[in-house]
């Protein structure tokens, strides 16, 4: 006798495994009704045994029995790393196995050629969560919005950096302070370099470029500063400037070329990305109909990054026998170097330069005064090109730091 | 000869109607990308001419025109208003054509029917540009979010009083002088009763409303406030509190029931829904795994509606043969009176009264002081329930006025 309920396999019964099959079985109604049928998990795959889980007889520590079992339809890959998590989803795509992942440093890494396998295959290849935890961000991109000409898309991609800049910004406290607090909190990693220095967002925005494009953007390609060298200090010039400094990803489509980068930016008030505060994500969008959407959310947590990826399970179960199609091909993406990026700089230097500033930069540049800030000078340029900043810049005499305005 | 391509007709070459049209012709790759073949309005109707448009070879005056012709399987209904577009709708499922609306008046009073009487002729009744304009709202709550148990959703849903609300706020001018401002400028009605009074919020948070239950919310049933009795004071005490006034329409799920309302509220800036300003919407949804995400955009708007209608006829070539589920019965929801909500409330009255606020709401209210406004008494009271708050209101003497606190 056959059960009409779809088999899924977890990979890695961690935090985010072990809460795809608690959403599968806290909204069990809900999924067997969006899927069109009741979803079980037939196996979790991980090294560990879990005595008195409630899923402790589904747990296999052989990813050959999950493979060879041609009654999985669906495999959660969300082990995380690169292998062997790489050769599992290879494996199972090629087993006729649809693969879904809240991976992102696979996805980054190998998401084009696994979607090409998965095409090959028949069967799909899909990674909502990894990229904004639960916002429904890949999906709309590449259902609702597809009809759309995308010309720019703009995240705050990591929730641990924009925790470090917002409590930085409320409490005047020091990066290393307010880091040591947000790992106590869990908010960050013990080796917190991933997240400070830009890394985890510059896999994420990846991702975001290669399904703007159409292409494998890679991720080393994309140029990435991290929130290291940002200071209390610029919080204060931002206050007198009326904006924010938020960790930006973003890529972009224009006349020079397709474009994407990592870095502090000074974003004014009245954008909403600068009122996104905290461990929250969010990502702008503009379509060249639509104008600008945003999409707002906990961009990590066990529940809601699980909850996404059962959305990609049901999604697979409803397109049972066909591939879903993303737009994502192997192929390299080109990238414009960064250099022909217009835009103002925020300056400060050490001494009071004005006269300095205004013959290397023009006589345009802005000065912003800081009562409570002595023994500096700040500005911000006129919209300048990144590679004529980088020149002029080194006529500056003693650079403190310089922060992009978006 | 047969051409692939899907023919479309659309019902008004008014405001959203052209931009359809516009859609269509600038997008047409990527339309045809989307929807997997290529789409062509085949027919336009309205009751003028268009001499001189590219489409005027497609424009006809007799609905039947359209109804009788098999090829066409997708009918934008963007007159707006009740009839004749309730009848045209109704006759189009009845033949076999899908419908997709920005009617969102109409949607409201017969959307439920329309849902089965499209399941009865297995055809598909789409209506995302109903609500908020051109942000993917509708479908991610019918599918990325179809396995979530929602138990709250709240949103700024008109973009005319929040653009008011914004003015009033950030340059201190009264209510009539920006809404006069706003009607010259074309963001509000020559005749603005639908959009200050809270009747078109109302309208989408009962389509809302009626997704997130599964069956028809009444929008008559609606207890709806709109925004004339705010004035510039109340801003004043709104920034003291650190919080900001908005038009909120929502709907929740909870002990007391199911419940919807649409009000003036008072919101804390620390909520995103608070810096949501000008003509802009968004919508924040809690679930139970997902916790809450929210979405923002242009609520109105020419060309971002008409990309929300396109997203429908795209979804509906994309299930050709089959009906879209939607969670929407005609059967009569039944909602919970507000009298049992219980929140805090801010209230104005015309003398120092502070004796006797302790007296009738309790030693807990909140003195709000602003040393600008003189000869009134303002407090905050404790959480009370809706019911005993209009209770004891009366008992106050010479309110002036009381804004919710969300």
């Amino acid at each position: 006798m056959e059960d009409n309920m779809a088999k899924v396999a977890v990979l890695g019964y961690g935090t985010v495994g072990s809460g795809v099959v608690e959403v599968l079985d806290t909204n069990a109604a809900e999924v067997s009704k969006s899927a069109g049928e009741a979803l079980e998990v037939k196996y979790i795959l991980d090294l560990r045994d879990f005595p008195g889980d409630k899923h402790e007889a589904q747990v296999v520590h052989d990813i050959d029995v999950i493979l060879n079992d041609p009654e999985v339809e669906v495999i959660c890959e969300t082990m995380g790393g690169i292998e062997p998590a790489l050769t599992f989803e290879k494996r199972a795509l090629e087993a006729g196995k649809s693969v879904c992942t809240s991976n992102k440093e696979l996805v980054a890494a190998h998401g084009p050629e696994l979607v090409e396998l998965a095409e090959k295959n028949n069967v799909s290849y899909l990674f909502e969560a990894s990229v904004g935890g639960g916002i429904p961000l890949l999906r709309s991109l590449n259902d609702s919005l597809k009809h759309e000409k995308v010309d720019s898309i703009t995240g705050i991609l990591n929730g641990t950096t924009n925790y470090i800049l917002t409590k930085m910004d409320k409490e005047g406290a020091a990066f290393e302070t307010v880091l040591k607090k947000a790992q106590e909190k869990g908010y960050a990693e013990r080796n917190p370099e991933a997240d400070v220095e830009g890394y985890d967002a510059c896999r994420k925005i990846a991702i975001l470029a290669s399904l703007m494009s159409g292409k494998h953007v890679h991720y080393e390609d994309i140029y990435t500063e991290g929130i290291t060298k940002i200071n209390i200090h610029d919080f204060e010039y931002a206050r007198a400037l009326n904006m924010s400094i938020k960790l930006l990803a973003m890529c972009k489509k224009n006349e020079n070329g397709f474009f994407t980068m990592v870095a502090p930016f000074l974003v004014p008030y009245e954008n909403p990305l600068a009122s996104v505060n905290g461990v929250f994500n969010a990502i702008s969008i503009h379509g060249n109909m639509l104008g600008d959407v945003m999409f707002y959310g906990k961009g990590a947590g066990k529940n809601a990054t699980a909850s996404a990826v059962v959305a990609d399970v049901i999604d697979i179960v409803k397109h049972k026998g066909k591939h879903i199609e993303i737009n994502m091909k192997a192929e390299k993406a080109v990238l414009s170097p960064k250099d022909n990026a217009v835009r103002n700089f925020f300056v400060r230097v050490s001494d009071d330069l004005e006269e300095q500033a205004r013959e290397v930069f023009g006589n345009g540049v802005e000065v912003v005064k800081r009562n409570s800030i002595h023994g500096e000078f700040a500005f911000v340029t006129e919209p300048i090109s990144e590679k004529d900043f980088e020149e002029k810049l080194w006529k500056m005499d003693s650079v403190k730091g310089y922060i992009r305005l978006y």
